[in-house]
């Protein structure tokens, strides 16, 4: 199996876009016609909730399946439905990658040595069973962590990346507004936290190094803070951004550039909301009605591919042959 | 219903033991009658997981419900097997709640905006299902967080916690040994980090004060950082401190005593692995067989509390009355 870094950098040449869909799905933007397919099946209200979700996100990944490289769940909206919400969460994980896409679960696990085993394998490896068989758990490809407690928090996933060739994004820049209370403090040393995070992951990634120079240990760097990518994009010459903030959250095509190296590549930016329920949106409503979701999200997930290739093209990074 | 602070320290007065038992079940570990018995029950290997899981925990919950005040489930040791462990967790709380104890969910989650809300509702709260009633899903009384987006990632936890009288504990100064990486560095107001983050808490706790002078917002401050528990103890008065680290992870009932205000108040201190694998410790191997693993968790959990007692009382902080 190639190295997690690899397989998304391929996928993102294949596909032709640095893009990645967000299932972040939400009961209530569901289309009423799949709650009721959904309720027709199902007994109790988290099992419906259950079926509608897994119905949305199969048909959602069907439809964008040839036009992104990857899609990113995140696992809040899964598990607010405890158990039956992380069993949709499972399917949706398993459906995606035998249709070819990579999977980034969104969950910013995080905690220190046996525990932080214990969310690696269950979300990146395998677990032991009660006859000690190794079983995989969620399987994703990817899964964001939070970098609060050190190494001891990573290297455990880091054990994980290497044994099953999956990868991490680190929290190092984040998109929100808030944001800045712990990571923008300025350290003795001159720099903000999240620069001296931007180190860590340096080195956390080392050994995890892909043949494109990218490493299976990336960073979540928000497309709202252009000026803070750019220098990040300079300290972390081979860290794959995962870039949330496009779109619902303001950042444009123009904001997320910096992200990307002067050849177009290494950056990989998400869209939840703007795509899954474009049905609902102003500019997709009238040509798609509720019935139509997915070929909405089809279309949307197609307009941010253009938008961010026209943006690579404008800055002069559109990789050679896109 | 009493705010979550004052549901916490009613039960540590009702109990007199500022302790909490950490239920971080290993399937390894758990005796081979139980996994028996969960095998002849199950189809699947993570169905036989779960039913071992619930065996073993509600025995513990049942074994020491009269001695502790609350329990601290760890999400990764049930999350680890996907859905079938989280519908585990599910069982375990409600069952140590219907027993009257308090349950520590210990997660530390973090995200920003709506899905911070997400994961608070889920959680702490309530969810819209499929037909728009509102449905508890995990139901714990307080979760751990993780502060490193900010303000941002805290308000809808604040804001469930408002609502369903829940509590939070904040990741302050964590017990691992490389926890000072980030949140020691020293920043260019003269504090470390992990100063900083105790402001934020104050601040974030304000509106959550409970009738003993301590907010549904606490912190989690290691056992193994003495010094710096201190410190924080004195900045951070109104915080009750979830502590980690005593037994296991090196820290005695001495190291804890700074986390406790000159009342004895204020704190409560976890062991995990120590309570609930007692039977295979050396000191209480013989005594109690694997069949016998519940009596000797209820044997290490008042051993616990005799120790802590102790160093109470040696330190002068051991409250009136107990």
């Amino acid at each position: 199996m190639t190295k997690a870094a690899d397989r998304l950098l391929d996928a993102i040449e294949e596909k032709k876009n640095p893009s990645v869909v967000g299932l972040d799905p939400r009961i209530g933007l569901i289309p009423e016609h799949i709650k009721e397919e959904a309720a027709r099946e199902g007994d109790m209200p988290f099992e419906t909730v259950h079926n509608a979700l897994v119905k949305f996100n199969h048909a959602i990944i069907d439809a964008v399946k040839d036009v992104v490289p990857a899609v990113k769940p995140q696992m809040a909206f899964y598990e607010q439905y405890g158990s039956w919400g992380v069993k949709a969460m499972e399917s949706t994980i398993s459906y995606a990658r035998a249709r070819g896409l990579v999977v980034i679960e969104d969950a910013k696990r995080n905690d220190i040595g046996s525990t932080a085993k214990a969310y690696a394998d269950g979300h990146l490896g395998t677990v032991e069973t009660a006859d000690k068989t190794s079983v995989t758990a969620m399987g994703a490809d990817f899964i964001t962590v939070n970098p609060y407690l050190g190494t001891d928090g990573i290297k455990p996933f880091l054990d994980a990346c290497k044994e099953h060739h999956r990868g991490i994004f680190v929290l190092t820049k984040t998109s929100n507004p808030s944001s800045g209370e712990i990571q923008d403090v300025l350290t003795t040393d001159g720099i903000p936290v999240y620069e001296l995070v931007a180190s860590l992951v340096n080195g956390w990634g080392e050994e995890l190094m892909g043949t494109y120079g990218y490493s299976s240990v990336g960073a979540v760097v928000g497309a709202t803070y252009p000026r803070e990518a750019e220098r990040l994009r300079e300290l972390m010459p081979n860290t794959i951004f995962l870039v949330p903030g496009y779109g619902a959250q303001g950042g444009t095509a123009e904001d997320v550039m910096p992200c990307f190296d002067p050849q177009g590549r290494g950056a990989v930016v998400n869209s939840s909301r703007g795509i899954i329920f474009a049905y609902q949106r102003e500019a997709y409503r009238h040509e798609y009605g509720p019935e139509g979701f997915a070929e909405a999200a089809r279309a949307a997930a197609s307009n941010m591919r253009d938008d961010l290739l026209a943006a690579l093209e404008k800055s002069g990074k559109l990789p050679k042959g896109w």
